[in-house]
């Protein structure tokens, strides 16, 4: 072991496949040197044995690894979000002194780091939460990374990360998002933001499927198309990928051996509980995230099975495109993924603008767009589009109505309303299509049902309502005289 | 003030309008003599000036409160939920003694109730978080309770709820849902459901007015008529009183004088925050509630109204049903109705499935149906139907597979179609409508493209997937030579 003079001027605690992937990005880029910690030192040999040419200066204990880091001393963790997370916070805040950095890169649920950064503040310490996204390749190549915590720390921590992040465009995937808990906040909504990316394409997929009965590898070519025009993006790139990919044992498609339940680790849940909380509509986000707990129900779905679909003409549940229409089928599809689309970031945008308000967070929603560019999960040609939205208007209240997601949205909504039409007409669950399109016709309604459900609610709960025509707070006295009286505002 | 000797069976501590009623409820019934108790004394001593027929005994300390009281003491707390109801029970425990009871009967989220219960249960008291139903009027002539606690609290608490709830066919509406936060947690999904159901009959009313162009007062009639068949339920009634009640003001319908933007006290978002964390697809509330927050943000609507909708025949965003079709299209709107109901209480049983696996409660969804017969806001004569199905198979596990129900949605799906098909090419949001349609042609989908989705989370996140022909867990080396691999099952 070295005598550890501090000369590293980062290190990582965590060396599972994340940490030691980041932990070599770090040591690959110009500058750093990169001090590793492990809770079991055989993992720490382990990296370094396989990684001679990182110059990576291990240490056995917290106080080494304290030993071997410049001031201030900089840190992230990269351990499973929860305990874990709180155990190594506490082992470095013994060892650490006011003025360093502790920073989780873990998948912390935000207000656990409101409250570790509250927590670690009151010892000097600067503790930073930061989202890093891109999975294992991501951490080792260049990660987008979503960091929040306090603006000392952004001095010293800011050309770090800068230095390893993805650059799209000449611009590193990484940006000061706001203090405390922002990163992490940010983060958990790309997630909730990839959820909703990823079902509004299995719907395009199966409604393409069924529709036309083309197969996996032919839908394969059509994303890939897709992936040269408006549409392009890494999740519809790894779609085609996924879609080529034949099984080597039964030489069938891969997407027909896998088992149709899909999984989900909590990010997107987190992201509409959330957003319930804050009072915005994230329903592409919800219906995404229902559809995978739905299809992990196979008890539920083994007795629902006989439940009777629609009568179509040929008497099945099959529903064909005619031959001369598929190529406009599948135009309008690609449409209505574009346009649902439009509609899940624009929720997205609005609950990190939510957030952002009830946190007291100062979070510049364009450079949000610009950081998913590269490095992570949604990175998509389309960010740019956001960011010159929010540069123009930087206080837009709905992103979809900026020019030019409303004329996408003018040019695809004919095709987008034909392809629920049509999902609902055969029987085709299309959940996210058809959420969307319900939540874009309801907030652009000059004139809501919601009236009704306010006088239902002062008829049986006496919670009152307002009036068009002048101001204060009413109740109609529904089990008296249904007289109208003016009402204390508690409701 | 009386000499405060022991003889009331049954106390309320808090006096607004709900603990009064409920106080003055309690001592209509044979056999209860009944203690109440405020914060402020002038409120018990207004209670008792206005209601000397209740034979009240008042209490100006908890001491006296508690000396007022047979053994075991019983005491129902109806304070707002929150900091005052822990701050109520710190004082009755101070006073009580162990084998008395403390009943919460306000709106808690059920969590706090769980750590309550479990908090007063060291102290040798029992405590009984009820969820109580019927707004002030029910709370004065008969709600629906849901008591959850221990079984020795409800060889006390039994009949005197008993004496006080509504009754349905001759059945008291109330019964010992399960331990600890049962009730609440029951109460909760109640209250869910009301937010679904009263979404759906706000859509219904919207697509009858704009596509008939129907008055509210005839709208009204139309509820009305559905009110004497399988749709009779409370809020069908209140919806037609609603929709027939006219300005004085103004002498217009008063559902066009009452601003479109609806409330909420967060029991739907909390239904369904507690749904996504059980895993459980409650869609048709989580439409719901969020029709509600997007209605109140009239900032976003404003700027959102600009949004094109869609050309119709007269270039308009009109929708006009032919003058020869209106009957057959207000039946499709009450089919819809129907059948999204169906899947909206399915989706709720399905919770409280749920929760009673995951809290360890034994519920008996039949006799929670029973209980909502009467009493409640949800009242229905479709819970006779929900009963029926549980006595006939009580581990169902999906409501709408009952006979009488796949029954009646098969029945009523072609014209369900027909709705959701409408509201999309009309431009008008029914996002409950398909977003239940959606629900129901998922959960019997014979291949769902989850499949893909799981295809993908191995592709960028060596999530793994299994395979329908083997078992284990399996990957594809995506960045190496695309082979597949065992993999552990850890993700």
């Amino acid at each position: 072991m070295s005598e550890h003079t501090a000369h590293a001027n980062i290190g990582v605690v965590g060396l599972a496949v994340m940490g030691s992937n980041l932990a070599r990005n770090l040591a690959s880029r110009e500058g750093n040197t990169v001090a590793i910690f492990n809770r079991s030192y055989a993992k720490t040999q382990g990296v370094l044995d396989a990684h001679p040419e990182a110059g990576f200066i291990p240490a056995a204990t917290y106080q080494e690894f304290a030993d071997s880091l410049q001031k201030p001393r900089t840190a992230i963790i990269m351990v499973k979000a929860g305990a874990g997370t709180d155990a190594v916070i506490d082992e470095l805040v013994k060892v650490f002194e006011p003025g360093d950095i502790i920073v989780d890169g873990g998948n912390a649920y935000f207000p656990d780091t409101i409250r570790r950064e509250k927590a670690v503040r009151a010892t000097g310490i600067n503790f930073v939460g930061a989202g890093i996204s891109g999975g294992e390749e991501g951490a080792l190549t260049g990660p987008s990374i979503m960091p929040g915590g306090s603006d000392e720390s952004w001095v010293t921590l800011g050309p770090i990360l800068r230095s390893i992040a993805a650059v799209a465009e000449g611009e590193p995937c990484v940006t000061h998002v706001g203090h405390d808990g922002a990163g992490h906040f940010v983060k958990m909504v790309h997630n909730g933001i990839e959820y909703a990316d990823m079902q509004l394409i299995a719907e395009a997929y199966d409604l393409i499927r069924r529709g036309t009965g083309k197969s996996p590898a032919e839908i394969a070519e059509i994303f890939a198309e897709w992936n040269r025009g408006e549409l392009e993006s890494y999740l519809i790139e790894i779609t085609a990928e996924v879609l080529r990919q034949v099984d080597a044992e039964t030489g069938t498609p891969l997407v027909d051996v896998i088992v149709d339940q899909a999984g989900a680790k909590g990010t997107g849940a987190w992201t509409v509980q959330t957003a319930l909380s804050l009072g915005v509509p994230v329903s592409g986000i919800a219906e995404a995230t229902f559809a995978r707990s739905l299809s992990s129900h196979p008890e539920q779905r083994a007795v629902a099975g006989a439940l009777p679909g629609p009568s179509t003409g040929s008497g099945t549940d099959e529903f064909t495109v005619p031959a001369d229409q598929v190529d406009a089928f599948i135009e309008d599809v690609r449409l209505a993924l574009y346009a649902s689309k439009i509609v899940a970031y624009s929720q997205g945008f609005d609950e990190i603008r939510a957030g952002a308000a009830e946190y007291g967070w100062n979070i510049d929603l364009g450079a949000i767009s610009k950081i998913w560019r590269g490095g992570c999960i949604i990175r998509a040609q389309f960010l740019n589009r956001i960011a010159d939205a929010y540069a123009e208007t930087p206080d837009l209240p709905v992103l979809m109505t900026a020019p030019y997601f409303a004329e996408a949205i003018g040019r695809a909504q004919a095709a987008w309303r034909r392809v629920v039409v049509q999902a609902a007409q055969a029987g085709i669950p299309a959940p996210a299509f058809s959420s969307s399109l319900s939540y874009y016709d309801g907030i652009r309604a000059d004139r809501l049902p919601a009236a009704l459900v306010q006088g239902q609610r002062d008829f049986f709960g006496a919670h009152t309502y307002k009036r068009i025509d002048k101001p204060g707070t009413f109740h109609t006295l529904w089990s008296g005289d249904r007289t109208e009286i003016e009402a204390e505002d508690t409701h």
